[in-house]
Parts: C-alpha cells; sequence; structure tokens
C-alpha cells in the first residue's frame, strides 16, 4: 500500500495514537488502513463413502488436488461461503451437514474453514477453476498431491472420525512451512 | 474506495473478467482490490461461577457491556487474538479452554468467534477501550444492556449449556437488526 485509497495522497506506515500496531495512514486526510486476516471456506462433501475433490486450474498448487473452497465474500455466511465455492470449483449442489475444521494460517493471514457436507447429486463437472473433479474413496486420495496442509489435515480427521464413528469439531493452528 | 492504493489513480467499480462480482479495480495498473469480512474474536473467560464483561469506552455502543473481543490481526491465530483482546479490554490474563460460538453477521460482513477461557488471577482493570471491567454471576448480567447480539447469544448458550453440565461448538447466523 503506497497510496490512500480514500483520497489519494501518500500513505506511511506508522503507529496512530493509542494503537499497538503500525498501520497505513493517510498523511493528508488522515484515514487509517487496518489490513486482517481473511477466511476461506469451503466443503468436504460426501457421496456415499467418497469425497468430492478438484484439481486445480490455477496458481497457487496448480494441478494439485483440493477440497472446494476459496475466499469469503462480504455480505454472506459462512455456510453460504462453503456452498457458493463448492458450486463455482465443482458445480455442485451439496447440503452442508455442520462447521468441521477451523485451521488458522498465520504466516499468510488467513483462517481455513471446512464444512462436512452431503453432495446432492452427482452432475458435478470442473468449474473454470479446476481441471478435473472426482469423487474419492480413502484409498484413492492422492495424499502427496493435496494442495493444501489445512486441506490434508481435513481429510484426515475425517476418515479417523468416520473409523470412530464419532465426527468432532476440531481448530488447529498450522506452523510456517519448512523451508524448500 | 476512489483511488488505487497501489499506484493513486482512479478505481471503478466493474465486474473482472472471469469474476462474478463487482471489485474496485484500477483504471491504471489493472490491480484488483478485493474486499474480504473481517473476523472479531474474543473470550468468555471464566472465575468460579463468575463471567467477565467489560462497559464499552468507545463507540459503537458506548456504556453498554460486552465480553472482551475485537478484530482480529495479521499474523495472529484466532486464539492468539482472543488472549490479546481480554489482555487489552480487561488487563487480564486467561488460559482459552475452546472455541464456543462462531456467529455470522454477515449484513456487517462480520464473523464473531467467542472462546471459552478461564480467568487466571483476580487482577483485572479496563484498559482503554473499557469504563469498567466486572465478574458478574448468571442472575447479575445486565441483559438489556449488551451491546452486541453475538454476545448476548454466546453468554445465554454458556448459561444453558452450564446447566445442562455440557458445553458444544455453536454456529449461528444473524439477520440483520429490525429497523429502529
Amino acid at each position: 500500500m503506497k497510496f490512500c485509497s480514500a483520497c489519494g495522497a501518500g500513505v506511511a506506515l506508522r503507529i496512530p495514537d493509542g494503537d499497538a500496531l503500525p498501520r497505513f495512514v493517510c498523511e493528508a486526510c488522515g484515514t487509517i488502513h487496518y489490513q486482517n486476516p481473511k477466511m476461506v471456506v469451503g466443503a468436504l462433501a460426501v457421496w456415499e463413502d467418497r469425497i468430492l475433490l478438484c484439481r486445480r486450474a490455477i496458481e497457487p498448487r496448480h494441478g494439485l488436488w483440493t477440497l472446494p473452497a476459496g475466499f469469503m465474500e462480504n455480505d454472506e455466511t459462512t455456510g453460504q461461503a462453503a456452498i457458493r465455492e463448492t458450486m463455482e470449483e465443482a458445480c455442485a449442489r451439496i447440503e452442508l451437514t455442520e462447521l468441521y475444521t477451523l485451521v488458522n494460517v498465520p504466516h499468510i493471514s488467513q483462517v481455513h474453514m471446512l464444512y462436512r457436507a452431503r453432495l446432492l447429486d452427482v452432475d458435478f463437472a470442473p468449474g473454470p477453476e479446476s481441471l478435473e473433479v472426482a469423487l474419492m474413496r480413502e484409498d484413492e486420495i492422492p495424499w502427496d498431491e493435496i494442495a493444501f496442509r489445512s486441506i490434508a489435515l481435513t481429510l484426515r480427521h475425517f476418515f479417523a472420525d468416520r473409523r470412530e464413528g464419532h465426527f468432532r469439531f476440531r481448530v488447529a493452528d498450522l506452523p510456517p512451512p519448512p523451508a524448500a
């Protein structure tokens, strides 16, 4: 951020009076431009014993597999975001079961939330951000080709909880990834 | 938003290619300025049979009571945000028990999250954003003077769950408030 989005003047990074953290502050009109974490919301949708996965057609992680998920928009709920993203990425209709995982990813200022859901029919297809959409059994999951750690964590908890016959809401914090 | 924060040129509100929603797009450098919901995170901290509440010294809802909570910052987790906000607003040290409520407030593009927590000592005091901080029993809660509906909902669930001897994670969606 270099310019004030309200008046177009230059901004400076400084700690405003009464605040504890540096913010982008407009030198001309005084507007303080706060920056906050973003939510990424999606769904683990089940059809019989299979899970709906998408292969990514976009960066980051082009070509890798994920659960349908994306940035939550203004004016919607987390549940609406999960349903919308599943429609956009997999052209699939779902009914939400419950919020299942909340994963903090502080080094990129994101919070990921995945719902358990029921796939309502098998008329799915890749949306513009997916190369391929597939229903996979546990032994078909390409564990070495999962795009994001929050998604792998959600899938692992799901299969473990399904074996135990009891699903429970999970909160997890991811550390920065090891250097390449 | 009137100006591009990257280059200072004017922005226009239009639907970018391949997108579904109008965004602020820079006419000069092409930057798309996405706007996303914000998270407000806090704690319901317990000392014996009492709850830690703060009376607000700032707008909105100056003078009304709330649980310590505030906007989540970049680079932190939801748990760190709950602990930090409780320290800032009530100068109180807590240990988190678990995430307890997640409340969608889509008409203001916010998601509120409240943790259950244990107050570690009674050396609390009002921070700069609080007029007063108090420990209250259920029959002392000023129900007509609670600042936010997500906080009243969290308190009501807490006392009901405590009576039943079983706390469970809750997700709720708030409709817009009735017109005044």
